[in-house]
């Protein structure tokens, strides 16, 4: 009943309808959606409708669509990113006002590091994350953390999979990563510099979920390529075993 | 195709199953999310199974599900709450810092406010806001800011309906509401004691469009019941004006 003549699910529609939604893309029309989201006319009509009437979507005068509130509301009640984020920000507008940079908390997602948090000085310098953005875990250095720390079948699955330069500086062979990784374990954090972007050095530490001990995110600092990366590792480090006691609930 | 038997259809389904989920419901079974939704168990299971398969919800080692973080990156990612969350947040750090309480911003959504962001001091007093939170309009400081300079339908609509009492001191009297919004649109803030909470009281003022001048969020503080409010309009109003060129395109 709930599937289409292509075998694909109306949840699998609707997830691809919202899909086509992103920063950069956040008002389109229906036959933008509709050939973005690979779907006939008539059902992306159908489904934009539908997301509509229950707020999840909203049409401007123009009729063009764009996410609404309401998918934003359901999104963020009860959801770990939020509570994880909440536990953070105290911690993070610390570091931050001692480097008065960007500082931002990433999570492991899908072979991935999502961003959480990002504060940034408003005379600070280049960084490319954005909050609910990703970066690849083997440039970033949240995603390094993450990466160092992450279950052996995630990391192996990252390793050999092909690993993009993101700039002539991002390391991209695999058993060059490896000691880099246990370097990270060993050490406790991650200094970055130029491997995502040229004109920046990324900081990255691990912060542990308080009861069990294991890496739940990363908190990271964004400096110019040339800064001086001690104080920042410090402060992060502060950081993260401010975080952890708030998160050591096994299930909230 | 996309119609159950009761006529409603999956898009409404997929959207109820996820309505489940409130703060204070973060985990829940799939027999608990189908009693809440309304659905049969087998629609329940296939509805979360189909959901899960693309990353909205999570399943845990005990079969319990969550919002999964794919919904919440998908909310976010080109949304109208964070851009202008984003816009706010530096000028709500420096009302922060100066009030040291509770900083927060409201937008008017489907007749409540709905807030989209909050500061809190560790050692703050009783706020019970939450992030992704709703409050009635004619009861929080926030909220009769946005009523005040709500289009007059949705004014109307809401002075017509039943006006709840949250504490004793909550205006409910339609016509005494009236005279306050008239006050409020005048003298461009709100200082409402003990209307939400007894051992609170909250100070507000509009945000407007920095190009069309229409107001599109409120900014508050909540601070104890017999707190000076003084300091907190001049803060507050100086933050609304700097947030305001931030948040004027017509369109972003």
């Amino acid at each position: 009943m709930a599937n289409s003549p292509s075998g694909d699910s109306v949840t699998e529609r609707v997830v691809r309808v919202l899909e086509t939604f992103d920063t950069d893309r956040t008002v389109q029309t229906v036959a933008q959606i509709g050939r973005r989201a690979h779907l006939p006319p008539s059902t992306a009509q159908r489904i934009v409708a539908e997301l509509t009437a229950s707020g999840l979507l909203e049409r401007d005068d123009d009729g063009r669509v764009r996410l609404g509130l309401r998918l934003w509301e359901l999104a963020l009640r009860g959801s770990r990113a939020l509570r994880l984020r909440q536990a953070a920000l105290p911690h993070m507008e610390r570091v931050q006002a001692r480097v008065r940079e960007h500082t931002q908390l990433a999570v492991l997602e899908q072979d991935e590091a999502l961003f959480l948090e990002r504060l940034s000085h408003p005379q600070a310098g280049a960084n490319i994350t954005r909050i609910a953005g990703r970066l690849p875990l083997h440039a970033s250095s949240a995603g390094l953390v993450l990466l160092a720390h992450a279950p052996e079948a995630v990391r192996e699955r990252v390793l050999a999979a092909p690993l993009r330069a993101l700039t002539p500086e991002t390391t991209t062979d695999a058993a060059t990563l490896r000691g880099m990784l246990a370097g990270i374990r060993r050490e406790g954090h991650v200094v970055a510099a130029g491997s995502i972007e040229s004109v920046s050095t990324g900081v990255a530490v691990p912060v542990r979920d308080g009861a069990r001990g294991e890496v739940i995110a990363a908190l990271a600092v964004v400096l110019p390529r040339d800064a001086p990366t001690a104080g920042a590792v410090e402060e992060l480090r502060r950081a993260a075993a401010g975080v952890s006691p708030a998160v050591s609930a096994p299930h909230p």
